[in-house]
């Protein structure tokens, strides 16, 4: 059984392109955000109850959740399928996820992060897409080599076990497709960040976070696959624990 | 220049605390959520603009800002600051931040990884809380002990440069002090998820998703250091890629 989550909200293209392609490989249940919840990272509602409805999109049942892509897996999880799925697919998502900002940033990601803590196998898929586009739900995108992507991919992980260490697979698809994969480290950032300055109509400030992209891409990364047109691979490990032994001599000197 | 910050918002006592306590070492500029942001992990406003102002409490001049503590950092630095501060400090969180859990569902230690992202030294640092207590903005808790840890490890940031490989310090201290510190690797998971139906008073379902604390803690975690009373510093790497080599092996299986 596949759980299916998107953060585009449950009229993404994205989301239905994903259903329709993990559909032929095995039982697909949506359980996914009524809105756009782009950019909101692993957020997870504990300050508020949250509730889901079950509708029918052109034949699609779908779980709506007034909760976050994480809260839709817990709840996918917990109350909808109440076992652990065999796959976790979060996507398609209408806009790349690559860096080690969208791994924290990303609701897409942080959606399979959630489910790989849980225990299932996870994966994110993105596509490259211009800006103007992204989050847009009437986008007239072709997901055909995307949906060829997620096929591969998430049959792989049906049939196949992750090593210990791989607890997510974060995979994106680019414009421009070579028609080759590269598996890739996270590059370090995707973003240069800005914030824009207005002024309302009443004459008040208000502020636009925003960046634009990274010249540079190093070799290896999923910035620089995208940008040469390979299909991106990069396998997450939820352990963000960094090196332990560099801090020794601090527990040495402790006084306090 | 330190920029502190908070999830738990302007009014709570944690944040008030780490004021005081770093006003003690260098020039400080609060920059926080106006209000309880706890869970919402790095989420950045990207769908909306975010607004802040500036208000005095009690003597502390505070920049106020409608949006998440990553929304605070990124305000901060660019627009506030307008430079990297030498020290990015996010607390004191009233509650604990532990495991991978932590790491990406935390406002806290989120604001720090955004903070690392733009090139300052970054902490997060949380004390240990009944379950009861955490959030409460009007808590009597003693914040002594946390205090004392914070200046320490402040103190040190400012004065060395962290190894490459680490781009944050997550601080926990325990309720029950033993006078030691230990360093820490992230445990795998702090709590069993659970999800509580209820009815509201119409007669429809809701949802509170919640947990229960894992009982087994592996020698050697930050769960395990604070359960036996050690102050726990895990080193955190924003870089979250998994083993590479493993999947090696897929990229000559390749065949869409």
């Amino acid at each position: 059984m596949i759980l299916l989550t998107n953060d585009d909200g449950i009229y993404s293209p994205g989301l239905r392109s994903a259903y329709n392609t993990l559909s032929e490989l095995d039982e697909v249940v949506v359980v996914a955000p009524i809105t756009q919840m782009s950019g909101v990272g692993r957020s997870i509602s504990i300050m508020r109850p949250v509730r889901f409805f079950e509708i029918e999109i052109d034949g699609m049942k779908v779980f709506a959740i007034d909760g976050t892509p994480t809260d839709a897996v817990i709840i996918g999880i917990y109350e909808i399928l109440e076992r652990v799925p065999d796959l976790t697919v979060c996507g398609i998502n209408l806009g790349e996820n690559l860096s080690t900002e969208a791994v924290t940033t990303s609701g897409t990601v942080c959606a399979a992060l959630e489910a790989a803590t849980h225990g299932s196998k996870a994966l994110a898929i993105s596509v490259e897409m211009h800006e103007l586009l992204k989050f847009e739900l009437t986008c007239s995108y072709d997901f055909g080599v995307a949906e060829k992507v997620l096929k591969w991919t998430a049959k792989k992980l049906l049939d196949k076990e992750l090593p210990k260490s791989v607890d997510v697979l974060n995979v994106n698809v680019p414009r421009n497709f070579n028609g080759k994969v590269a598996i890739t480290t996270l590059a370090r950032k995707m973003y240069k960040t800005q914030v824009d300055k207005r002024l309302d109509p009443r004459g008040r400030e208000y502020y636009w976070i925003h960046g634009v992209e990274v010249e540079n891409a190093e070799v290896g990364t999923d910035i620089y696959a995208l940008r040469n047109g390979f299909v991106s691979i990069t396998p997450i490990s939820l352990n963000a624990t960094s090196d332990c032994e560099a801090l020794r001599g601090w527990a040495d000197e402790w006084e306090i």
